[in-house]
């Protein structure tokens, strides 16, 4: 049974877990913003590999089948801690970042003109 | 000023964030998991742009200089909203898979095997 | 209009060109085979940014429109051209790779089992 | 042995060998512009993942050992495949546009400007 679950645990948690980690091993001398963005796109395309010939409706019954369900949870949690690994070793914060881009995101994509509508903002 | 920060927001405030948001514009009918790992995937390389030509070291560097880091951040920001919204399209909790998947790699990178080196776990 | 046509240019003609423009800025010394794969991967993040929420039929309609067309032209442009530099930067010949890379797939996706299957060769 | 080598090789071949292997198994159904972005922007993140923790100097001694060598060569195969079934795809010439491409870059980076120097063009 995990331990950690979304409902409780915070960023800061995970971004302390994850630096422990690699602090154990002596891995933050790889751990510069240029590797840990490579990493990050790496594991995103790994992601990706699971729904490359399924269309968008069928991908989300792939990630319903319990073994492949298994290997994307990997490749999501692998994402996650490359982005919370970068977060650690630029000093950015993740939850305050979120917000900003969403506001911003919220100016762009007013809800009359976005609703229904997959255009990017430049061609609402 | 931003009300969210790492050390208070859990995983599950922000999935509900970015879940409202896209509720609000009707966009759930285009965030299959295909869709949302390419859009991840493409983020990912958004944020590999800072540090094309940068060596490590600088890149550090890079992340530091004011309007760059601007720049990183919304790209960290739009990396980790699309896998909270994966998550929310596939109902995998972020948390519980990075907790499996960091025993995983204990087990497969002991300390005393792993300190200091960059290697595989196939090629320890 | 272009001199250049996929019907009567070599890879190697192709590879020549970029080596020259390279060299004319001094910038074989960027060109190592991890920048060049970062920005390989950057420049197909940016040609997938074109099809995030179309469906596999509405992308064919997408790469159609005048306008798109001229930037998926440049961005398949820019994904051939770094793989040409990674090409220079390692040596490595890429049409005979790709034969001997076509010729493993025959051996694992034989017609008479693969033909109307988008499976994995693992699970055909 | 392979009969096919950079030197006599035009991409026309190429585009017709992975046509002609597509065809076979009845495969186009899959090849939309959208599904073949996705397939290389993955293929270009294993191709990177050879060198995630190396320096970029280190890289190029990665590229010659005799294991990883052969691995990377497959990488860098799948990546131009995929970008040649995306050319037959959308019925885009590919050495037109890299020469379209790189006069807009030589007008961009101009010589004098840009020689030594890593930085984008809108930073000369």
């Amino acid at each position: 049974m995990p331990s950690l679950q979304d409902s409780s645990t915070t960023l800061a948690e995970l971004k302390e877990r994850v630096l422990a980690f690699a602090r154990e091993r002596d891995w933050e001398q790889f751990h510069s913003p240029k590797n840990l963005s490579m990493a990050l796109a790496a594991e995103a395309g790994e992601l990706m590999e699971h729904f490359l010939w399924a269309s968008p409706g069928e991908s989300s019954e792939v990630a319903l089948q319990p073994q492949k369900r298994a290997r994307i949870g990997e490749e999501l949690a692998d994402v996650v801690i490359y982005a919370l690994e970068f977060a650690n070793a630029t000093g950015l914060d993740i939850a305050a970042n979120i917000e900003a881009k969403m506001q911003a995101n919220a100016r762009k994509y007013p809800i009359d003109k976005a609703r229904g509508r997959s255009a990017k903002y430049t061609e609402l």
